[in-house]
């Protein structure tokens, strides 16, 4: 569920008068050229010059954001276009910090040798102390093996880095953990559940990321079951967790019970069969899910899952509708029944535009472009590592939900994920529920 | 080669007046306390705190810096005896950090999705990439199966932790690389060279740690050759290193040609046996090594050494003695011959104290407290990282040590390992040769 999408850095040179600006920012939303940050970089009497960061659909859109801008003449000058994305990327985002600097011989005798000796003979006494004197407990593996990234597909572990170092920059900034990208080298369940066996003692959890469907499923039901710390898929659990909040919203802004719902679900990929079983451990009573894939469909049935024949048959069954099938236009505006609500999570181009799913008689009806991972993942694990917790389960993975449902304002779908209080308000919640769980 | 002590801050009030702190730094060495840093508290008109940091054997010595400090009176008061070394491991040494904060939505679409994709594509399309738009390349993996901790033994991966986690703060302090622990929970080669193949596209180096013998014999060479990037075991190599460039210097000092010597090692473990073939590649023709372990002598035999009879027939032929078993006052005063070299690296107590061996005719002695290990690693993987080399190779580990021997000063044995500009020269040496062997 993530759009793909080029994003540069232009450089423009503007005359300095009243209006000029705007003539800009209209001639890149003319060819369909979003604007992101825009920083001023020089003031001058005659020009000024700004960083306009402009988000497009491919190259060519950006190309015509480009002449566009350039046709205006009258002093706007474009100075360079610059790639913000690879620049940010330069050296890669993490790095193993130090907490504490050694300057004297003294520091050195603490935190190297003689000094750890002490601490590595008082875990060695005291197991369970690791948690307190090693950085164990607070480090989450983010495990791969690159065959699902993003919506790029099977691209491998080393190309689908720069997406493992992302969650370990978002788990160190909203959640305060240190997260640990493994690449994998092999798919094989077998291997995979044995490799991570065998350096669990590393890390305090672990979260498996991009991992293709159906060899997910069996590499995390194993794991869950043979480690003694937290795993969770991400794309299956923490894309639940965040559809069951905008679906919990959803309801409250339709008015519509959640628990007595008729709920459709299109598209039993991992996240698809990921929302079904999250709803049912919410109490949802009528779930259906449909897939193209017999296999998918099993697999939802082997959960307890229902299905339906057809798609128009679920379109005119539910009254709500959710879709991560990855299909543009799935959805035609005929098969909205009035009142329903719609949520069409594909990126970047969802089974029917929100505007026309109103338009066409739904009561409430979004696309995926805020229904983002990080809202889940990075609380779920401070509140799983603070608790101690030795499994995530979907009363805690619930719990996370109503945390964000809690912090979303009135009109929204989502709270805003920058917000430091909503993963606080999520591991919270996460850690009374699996604190409640332990005792 | 580690010694094992107590250390420990006292917080001492004492009255404020000329000679008192001087009688409590005396009965603190009265009874074998080793002073660290003093850090002055609280200066008032009657009485002054410090913190005292004291470096004890023992528990009981450390009973007996108190008792004999308590016994001064006179307004001397211990406040509190704080151990500043397990303070110092709250919470782990070590932390994930992103290099760029995420403040803004353009952020977060710059260092996540839907930015990275295009990154991600990027190193696809292009592999080589990889080393400059993430992290891998500047990160090493610090492999242990905790089977050989320090002198502490086989006390487990996890009560090691504190060591690897050192290991990651010399790495992030001396070099810029990022550190990342791998504890492994078998120590059976096959397992672990197979979990090291599966994980190691993660990392730009291997760091193998406190991996016992013989195991770590098999594991490394086995690794070497099946992986395409740098393995090392700093147990043997990295020691190796440090030992030959005091090897180097001492031979400076006692005006003996390196070269021509008759070098003997006593100890064939994991370092004793690394030292012998360092020596044989640096050009030594005649090394011996002895071992009461048959096994240890046939694998010095297998890597084309020599060995003797006995340790009595070693001390009479050999110019240099190198020791390295653990075996406190092995070496008496009466088997040193007139002129010798002898470096009793055992930690914390040597083979024979230096003052001795110098009193039975040495030309140089030093025992094992300065030959660190932290020397060498940080700038040996600093360079192999530089050079993109994929392998250590032993022209790359001699450049280290000769580096080691050019930052010591006239006297001294060693460099300061806390001087940036050792671990520079170490990096710079060994990125030089690796890059000749790359072209």
């Amino acid at each position: 569920m993530t759009e793909r999408q080029v994003i540069r850095t232009l450089i423009v040179e503007i005359p300095s008068a009243p209006g000029s600006f705007a003539k800009v920012a209209t001639a890149i939303g003319n060819v369909g050229g979003d604007i992101g940050d825009i920083k001023t970089i020089k003031i001058g009497t005659l020009s000024t010059v700004r960083d306009i960061t402009v988000v497009c659909e491919d190259d060519d859109e950006l190309n015509a954001v480009v002449s566009e801008v350039e046709a205006l003449g009258n002093g706007v000058k474009i100075l360079a276009v610059t790639d913000d994305v690879l620049k940010a990327h330069e050296g890669g985002k993490i790095h193993m910090k130090s907490k504490t600097d050694v300057r004297s011989l003294s520091d050195l005798r603490r935190v190297y040798t003689p000094g750890v000796a002490n601490v590595c003979e008082e875990i060695q006494r005291h197991p369970e102390k690791a948690r307190y004197f090693t950085s164990i407990g607070n480090t989450v593996a983010i495990v791969t093996d690159g065959t699902a990234v993003l919506g790029l597909g099977n691209i491998g572990p080393v190309a689908g880095m720069p997406v493992m170092e992302g969650k370990a920059v978002l788990f160190d900034q909203f959640a305060g953990i240190s997260g640990v990208p493994v690449l994998l080298d092999t798919s094989d369940p077998d291997k995979v559940v044995e490799t991570v066996k065998h350096i669990h003692q590393s890390y305090g959890a672990i979260l498996l990321e991009d991992i293709g469907s159906p060899h997910c499923f069996e590499i995390e039901e194993r794991l869950k079951a043979e480690l003694p710390i937290p795993v969770m898929h991400d794309d299956q659990h923490g894309t639940a967790v965040v559809t069951l909040a905008s679906f919990l919203t959803a309801c409250k802004a339709a008015e519509i019970d959640p628990a007595k719902a008729v709920v459709g679900q299109i598209g039993l990929g991992a996240a698809g069969i990921a929302i079904c079983r999250m709803l049912m451990a919410y109490g949802v009573k009528d779930v259906f899910g449909i897939d193209l894939n017999e296999e998918a469909v099993n697999r939802l049935k082997g959960y307890g899952g229902k299905t339906m024949d057809s798609l128009n048959d679920l379109m005119d069954t539910c009254d709500i509708v959710i879709a991560t099938t990855g299909v543009q236009g799935l959805i035609k505006p005929e098969m909205v029944k009035k009142g329903q609500v719609i949520l069409a999570l594909s990126n970047p181009h969802p089974e029917i535009r929100p505007e026309d799913a109103l338009e066409a008689g739904a009561a409430f009806a979004a696309d995926g472009r805020l229904v983002n991972n990080v809202l889940g993942f990075p609380g779920i694990f401070r509140g799983a590592l603070n608790a101690e917790a030795k499994e995530i389960t979907y009363a805690m993975l619930i719990a996370a939900a109503e945390a964000i449902v809690d912090n979303t304002r009135p009109g929204d779908l989502v709270p805003n994920a920058l917000n430091p209080a909503v993963h606080q308000a999520v591991a919270e919640a996460v850690e009374r529920v699996a604190s409640i769980k332990a005792k």
